[in-house]
């Protein structure tokens, strides 16, 4: 196979993205949202708010990671932020995804594709720092909206949702400042 | 309203966009794809050509700009590229949303982006040529993988195809003599 044939190849793999739903409603409340449209939102997200990252932060590079941040999912399947059962196992279904899927492309492609997610799951650098921060964030941004549907769905408590969602400070205290209150007050009413 | 505030506001209208149906299959074929997994999709495509784009195009550039390309689909819908009828009044649907969408943003980064899209548009530049000619090829490589399913349902005939989209070899030659054939072949079946 021929590189441009490898990379379209890796492009219809990764279409099965629009099929694995997430636990987050539309701002519609239609139905549930899908990780492809999620990935989308996120990184548009990354345009939107470029000024509240850290001073240096490369945004066309938070922009790339964002995009490919959630294709293991195509095979590894979507693990809810707050399932510490999946969580457990999330890792190796990831990584054994990441193979096959970034394999699909020429080689130095691949090595770029797959340095770019490494990146993102080790959120050290200010970009996956960043990039994690609005992929935390977004989700937040659509249960207060939804008066928190999905979490009284899923039994999502309080506590589990200030834990898991701390971290957004670290990509920007006044985004976590912006969002901790409307948190609360979901879960005072 | 504060700046984050409108732009929290702006992530939200254009959440609308997971609701705006395209007349392309997905690759699976289970149902239509939506402009919001499209614009992910596409964007992840250019970062997956970047190779094939003229050379000294920017292609973060280019990802910007198919981040945003459709979200005046929210106000004015998805237009079918060989639907001559409803193409007459793109234009102006688009620009009126445009001025209501990119206008829920502070000033300065409403006109960056509505920069960015009015360039797109315009298709000029060779950030534009190139984002222009992924967001042709994509759906072909779909129709294509499809047997040409959605051509076949619009009646949507042979020449109409490569009419529409020759335009690709601006973007790249290599790009247009890799999927031409490939149109051909469905349409000689």
């Amino acid at each position: 196979m021929g590189e441009l044939e490898q990379r379209i190849a890796f492009i219809k793999a990764i279409d099965a993205l629009k099929e694995v739903q997430r636990k987050t409603y539309l701002i519609s409340e239609k139905r549930l949202e899908n990780s492809a449209e999620h990935s989308w939102a996120v990184a548009t997200f990354a345009m939107t708010l470029v000024d509240y990252a850290a001073e240096g932060t490369d945004v066309n590079r938070v922009i790339q990671m964002l995009l490919i941040h959630d294709i293991v999912e195509v095979d590894a399947g979507d693990t809810l932020l707050y399932d510490e059962v999946h969580t457990e196992t999330k890792v190796e279904r990831e990584q054994a995804a990441a193979d096959r899927l970034f394999g699909l492309l020429p080689e130095a492609q691949a090595n770029d594709f797959r340095g770019l997610w490494d990146e993102f799951e080790a959120e050290e650098t200010s970009e996956a720092i960043f990039a994690a921060g609005l992929d935390r964030l977004i989700p937040l941004v659509h249960n207060i909206h939804t008066n928190g549907r999905a979490w009284k769905e899923l039994g999502v408590r309080h506590e589990q949702v200030i834990a898991k969602n701390q971290k957004i400070a670290k990509a920007s205290q006044e985004l976590w400042d912006y969002i901790k209150p409307q948190i609360d007050a979901i879960f005072e009413k």
